[in-house]
């Protein structure tokens, strides 16, 4: 694919065609193993693309903000698990309660002290959301050892709320070798939890489960639906832990070679992008080859990344692009490049077709 | 300072009065070298703060991007600088030449090849602008090297442009120990190539240098100008260099404990916070001791960011936080911090007193 003459840059490009694909992708697969899906959608905060997960199947969206709970909501969304241990004072409740009053809403809960809040700022409406428990499986963020589940399930229904089901994010899978490990230590702890829960009288219909990396990788699964969200556009992450394929990418970012030395002995020889960190993101795993990925050009890696320029090293074999040349970039993580930008340039065989708000940028709260 | 009741996290709060003297002091010290002050504001994208910046004695400002040009302009600045080698096709230069109608415009270049294109798009419009041809002074991102100057000078003016000054940007100096040297290189890059220029015939009269970091170290300056842009707040990464102090921060990230672990001989004691890395940022240089900072907690660490939690690891001697409490987080990297918020909250002497627009939030071309 050439990037499109009318594309000025660095600009958020999606392939319709390949996005389609992996969503289609991802909810067979899901299905197949007899799973509901639930997708993240930090990862694109796009209505369009939420409409085309749901037409594929999807029983509800996942989100990570009251914020972008409302965006999705108002676009008539009416499922909406909110996977995040909310801290709620007398404002959120107000926007739950608004909220509530046309779309189903989970919550995530991980302590007595949050239920308690959340409970108080609820009063009446307390009982009006399913409470999820949120399942620490590895990840060591945020959540609540297996083990420890019960008390805080306790403290929650004594609070008044109601507890129906358990989740956890195994973002330990996100490094080489990780994501097999990481997609049964989720099963485990998702089963231990839902085991005591049971046993202390708790009915639990919701287990719930990450990730793009360990969506599919289970065997029987404990979970009843899972969450993943990179899977639409893959990202230079999930190609570098081999989740995805180079034709599976569906977002890239256009960028212009502004400047180009060939380097000497001391000197790398590299081309210079503006495709910044304050497109890319900034986002830097130790184990990642460097900060994006070239679609074009697999054997040239990103070295550093400032705001407004991309130094890229290029092979000694390889002749250095031209000045001017325009190439396609895979963020290293495409969730944060998403919420740099207003809007997305969508194309199909080569030719604009479309442009998409990113509704919920920047809905952090 | 705590942070006011109406605040929701996570949020950005701006200390005016820590802000004005941030500015005041940058200003005198540039002053006092006999230097002017062009200060960079990707850094804040608000036009209420490059005012303030103006009012203290600022000759005009430095953007990145044709966008943020085009922002200031609207908002009255009436000298800018954008400190970037342009590629510009024929839509850039329309832009270019609607920015010259009301404002002083100097552009950056560092190669024959975008002179050319530069002069072929611009047309009889090319020598309307100043032209600055970047000078790499140790970063070895883009820029020419001294020695080579004279060629690209040669060919900028062969193709109808005007080459009024050098700058360069001494990005290497943000590493431990760095500051002075990479100081000292650059005025030794920017005294080489206008040597070199003025050999030739040229009349050099901008000589435009970095950093926050290398602003005030130089003693004898060949340059006219510096660029600085994070002074205004400060950052965590300022702070880790030891080029500002913890009273020097004016922006922080209000953040909520929205979950709290003892932890045990396998998982860290900590805490985590609401404030990822869509609000702070993602940036964190192998030489920082995390992912930004607590600003009334010197001791606790940032140790991972997912996009919506920070977590925090808690020194064994101190008592952790508890949920719900508030605390005020330092970005790592404070430029793409703001980027990623529609406005900040203003405030001074613990009183919220404003509300400003990040007008060029995401101005990236």
């Amino acid at each position: 694919m050439t990037i499109p003459e009318k594309v000025d840059t660095p600009e958020i490009l999606i392939d319709r065609d390949v996005l389609q694909q992996n969503i289609n992708r991802m909810a067979a697969a899901v299905h197949a193993k007899g799973l509901k899906l639930r997708p993240h959608v930090k990862t694109h905060k796009i209505p369009e693309i939420a409409q085309l997960q749901l037409a594929a199947g999807a029983v509800g969206i996942t989100v990570a903000t009251l914020g972008e709970a409302e965006v999705f909501a108002d676009q008539g969304v009416t499922d909406i698990f909110i996977a995040y241990p909310l801290w709620v004072g007398p404002r959120q409740a107000e926007r739950l309660r608004r909220l509530a009053a046309t779309t189903k809403i989970a919550v995530g809960l991980d302590s007595p002290e949050a239920a308690e809040a959340m409970a108080a700022s609820l009063g009446e409406s307390a009982g009006d959301f399913d409470v999820l428990l949120e399942i620490d499986s590895g990840h060591h963020r945020s959540g609540i050892a297996p083990a420890a589940v019960v008390g805080v399930a306790q403290a929650a229904e004594r609070a008044g709320l109601r507890v129906r089901g358990v989740f956890t994010f195994p973002g330990h899978s996100y490094a080489p070798g990780m994501p097999l490990k990481a997609a049964q230590e989720e099963q485990l702890a998702l089963g231990q939890a839902s085991d005591l829960l049971a046993q202390a009288g708790f009915e639990i219909i919701q287990r719930s489960g990450g990730s793009t990396p360990t969506a599919t990788l289970t065997g029987d699964s404990v979970a009843t639906e899972v969450r993943p969200g990179v899977y639409v556009f893959g990202d230079a992450q999930q190609l570098e832990l081999e989740r995805c394929a180079a034709e599976d990418i569906a977002l890239t970012v256009a960028a212009t070679v502004v400047s180009r030395h060939e380097g000497d002995d001391v000197i790398p020889r590299r081309v210079i992008l503006d495709s910044g960190s304050k497109i890319l993101g900034g986002d830097r795993p130790a184990w990642t080859t460097g900060f994006g990925r070239l679609l074009d050009y697999p054997d040239a890696r990103i070295t550093a990344l400032s705001e407004h320029h991309a130094t890229v090293v290029w092979p000694e074999e390889a002749g250095l692009p031209a000045l001017g040349d325009r190439l396609r970039v895979i963020p290293n993580h495409v969730c944060v490049a998403v919420n740099l930008v207003d809007d997305v340039t969508v194309i199909s065989g080569g030719q604009i077709v479309d442009r998409w708000r990113v509704a919920a940028r920047g809905k952090n709260k």
